[in-house]
């Protein structure tokens, strides 16, 4: 990794035990890290992690993991996790993990997560791409793999084309659904935390699109 | 009826039998009206029946029925569609119904029907209008009733709140979806037939919602 803007983050990537880049070898044994037998709950694309953070500040219950390819990206995350860390503001119940969604069966095991996030992924918008959109039918097969039955997943973007191809694919693979929104900041949903992106896009006065998903 | 700006309209009304005042005595009893066991296609509240007419021409081998409770309007559908019959360009696969959707089980029995067709519906905006929409549950219990196994509801509006909320009541139902559309005119649904308010809003370059349920 090499990035001007940020002349520490090689240092805080190699350091940060925070960042995890062997989420193999936790494969199956996400409790341990954790110590805890709490639900793990996953963000996948996490970005810069303030989404994140703050759900597990809010829920000390639940286990988090973010998942996020972009080192440049997760180190600023991480970092201000273990500047919360160093001041004691922090319970353990969040980590980030360095890796990407093509090989998310690598790094957990069946029924091993109980609710799956997924915020402002890449739209991939010209249709020769549709299969790397974050709710193609592959990925849902496989996150309904790693889930555990029953457990949910919510996901929000503010791209109407991704929203309506991802509500076409829940459906045509069963999946069952709830909660939708087609402008989350008009509607009677009130637990909503903010993503950087979301904050962004709202202000601009863009609708942000979201629903639930259990299979 | 008393309408200023139609002075034939009660003369219509009274006098042209494709105008269907007594669907109860119809229940159960639709493909003697046809004279055949074609398939029976329903839309709800037709109003000037632009749409079905279309639909009805297009695919000769469906009987169509409309229905719309607001007797000022369906005279007009039933005055060319009565005008069509004349000029020998009627197949006799269409019937106006003036009846009330809150009144379908009076007019259909059970799996009596092989499609729905809702368009453009009154959204009722209010939450304490809710029960009126006609996505709302029970309504939809209603539908299930009368529709075969699998035959589907096509429901069309251009009322992003009422979108997003038969999206939830379908869903919460257990209804399964399909062909779920949030920009029907930049989408690449080819067989479209515009109602007369499809076009008007659609014109304004308000996007059109679609969506294709079953149970």
């Amino acid at each position: 990794m090499r990035n001007r803007k940020k002349p520490w983050a090689q240092g805080e990537l190699e350091n940060n035990n925070l960042i995890i880049k062997n989420a193999e070898e936790f494969k199956g044994k996400w409790h341990l890290y954790f110590n805890n037998s709490n639900p793990i709950h996953l963000e996948i694309g996490c970005g810069k992690g303030s989404f994140i953070t703050k759900l597990s500040q809010k829920n000390p219950n639940i286990n988090y993991i973010a998942l996020e390819r972009a080192s440049q990206v997760i180190v600023t995350g991480a970092r201000k996790l273990r500047e919360l860390s160093e001041e004691n503001n922090f319970s353990g119940n969040l980590v980030f993990v360095l890796g990407n969604v093509t090989n998310l069966k690598d790094y957990f095991k069946e029924e091993e997560l109980d609710r799956l996030y997924i915020n402002f992924c890449d739209p991939w918008p010209r249709k020769k791409w549709a299969k790397r959109r974050l709710t193609y039918r592959e990925f849902l097969n496989t996150y309904k793999l790693l889930l555990k039955q029953n457990s949910e997943i919510h996901f929000k973007t503010d791209n109407k084309q991704l929203f309506e191809f991802s509500l076409n694919e829940f459906c045509n693979q069963n999946w069952h659904l709830k909660n939708i929104s087609l402008d989350l900041h008009n509607s009677n949903f009130e637990e909503n935390i903010m993503t950087e992106y979301e904050k962004k896009f709202s202000d601009m006065g863009m609708p942000i699109y979201r629903l639930e998903a259990w299979y």
